[in-house]
């Protein structure tokens, strides 16, 4: 089973405490497929301008991504700027030029049609239905969204979420999206919108599920050194719907729902270690199950 | 085995958006020996005012606590009004009326000496370290601070950690206390200053726990209805130090530690649900073990 995946490849500058990196690889699509594809095939929707070289493209061909539907148009790709204070909690966007994004009009290549497995990265959510619309009979649909959505096109997102069966967005949007500050009452209410299953992320304190098994909570694990946070929320999703499509996609039940969000926390453990995609890149899968195991370790304990 | 508690007993008034309630049972000490006697004796220091009648001492005598080490001084009790934001995690104090407490100097009774296990509320480090100098032998001293004691009184404090074996702070204290933001380097420089066991209480985010044998993360229980968090803290450590002392004392090695820091996150779960001690004081003993087994429930993952 392959996952289709439709977002934002970018480039990023980034200025956190420790450093700065200028035009690297970024953009939702990008952190999400290096995830997902440690774990099943991916195939790339996206856009970008000619300005986004070999070097860029290498991060995906050399791997289990197929870049197809990558298209590639007449103009600059997405450019997003941002500078981290020092807690690395809070950003500044100093500059957002979508460029060749501000046209993007998920085309979904035939081949990709009968994907099963669909995640819909954070764009209007009017194009987020289009690319359903394409999908032949997705099995599992996941998406992502952000409070511009949530404010500015409401009745949309509604539209798409009653399509969607796993939301994964940050505690912020979730009080925003449901308007309930108490965060189980805002999972009730956004699952009434139609996602079976939903995945709050609260950055570096862990993640919160609810489902129809119940609520599960995973923290994020403890490091040392946070170098560089960008990227971390797609890549949990990555990791996440990657493992949950090698697990069977929905056939895993709880179970594997549990494990797929140990799995995105351990892939986003990785990608704030480094700027940009660079710890993904050299990642291998014997140090991502290292560190799940120590996520049991972490958070193990024995019944009274 | 007994443990020793020495704290604050107040009269809380607390306006939460829910409700207020006025001149109610609060305190350190309270929150925290009221827990801590579902599992072990605990003996009771502190100091009241002429204003502090049966009713309110009605709360500890019913139970496993010994009010000997209780000191009644003429003056009031010490009163503390705060009103709580929206989102239950801002707080505004309104007025701190120190009253008898700002004259409190532990004296503890002789039955008291003996005691193995000891828990230093939050009080002067000075006096912490006058309470130590009166038990005979203490097997486990845990310890809570403010941050009012990390600015003010560093070297103090730091001359009583060096006598402390579990320190049980919040986040932003371990911040202050270490000069490290980052929560790892943080966790390492204060278990340098003493405590070999450090637990970090993140509210609504749960617990961090960095001992000997590693760190270990736990969730707070998603609750629907969060009422009044005053006490929260308190009722996990009088949870945390109960349930160890009943294991054992340090004996239980890391896996009772880990099942502390459960049975303190249990504990807070029910404390936050009404005002003041008011759901402590009808908890009982299958209640705790039911939320505990949620709690289980709640984090348990396979291993892949």
């Amino acid at each position: 089973m392959s996952i289709l995946v439709v977002g934002s490849v970018a480039y990023d500058t980034v200025e956190t405490p420790f450093g700065k990196a200028e035009r690297v690889l970024g953009g939702s699509a990008s952190f999400f497929s290096v995830a997902a594809s440690f774990f099943a095939p991916v195939n790339l929707v996206g856009v970008v301008g000619r300005d986004f070289g070999e070097t860029q493209l290498a991060a995906f061909t050399g791997r289990n991504i197929d870049t197809e539907g990558l298209e590639r148009m007449d103009g600059l790709t997405f450019h997003w700027q941002g500078k981290y204070s020092y807690d690395l909690n809070a950003r500044d966007t100093i500059s957002t030029d979508l460029n060749v994004f501000e046209f993007f009009k998920p085309k979904i290549p035939a081949a990709y049609r009968s994907s099963e497995i669909v995640f819909l990265g954070n764009i209007d959510p009017l194009l987020q239905r289009d690319v359903l619309d394409q999908v032949e009979s997705p099995r599992l649909v996941a998406c992502d969204t952000m409070n511009f959505w949530i404010s500015g096109k409401l009745e949309e997102l509604k539209k798409t979420l009653s399509r969607v069966d796993i939301l994964l967005i940050n505690d912020a949007e979730a009080r925003e999206l449901s308007g309930e500050w108490n965060i189980v009452k805002a999972a009730r209410a956004i699952r009434a919108m139609g996602p079976k299953t939903l995945v709050l992320k609260k950055g570096e304190h862990g993640v919160l599920m609810f489902s129809e098994a119940g609520s599960f909570a995973a923290p994020a694990y403890p490091l040392e050194a946070v170098f560089d946070p960008t990227g971390a929320g797609d890549t949990f999703a990555g990791g996440f719907l990657g493992y949950l499509t090698a697990a069977g996609g929905s056939q895993g039940g709880d179970a594997a729902l549990r494990r797929a969000v140990i799995m995105g926390s351990t892939l986003a453990s990785f990608c704030v270690e480094a700027f940009s995609l660079d710890r993904l890149l050299t990642l291998t899968r014997p140090e991502i199950d290292e560190r799940f195991r120590l996520f049991k370790r972490l958070t193990h304990f024995e019944e009274l």
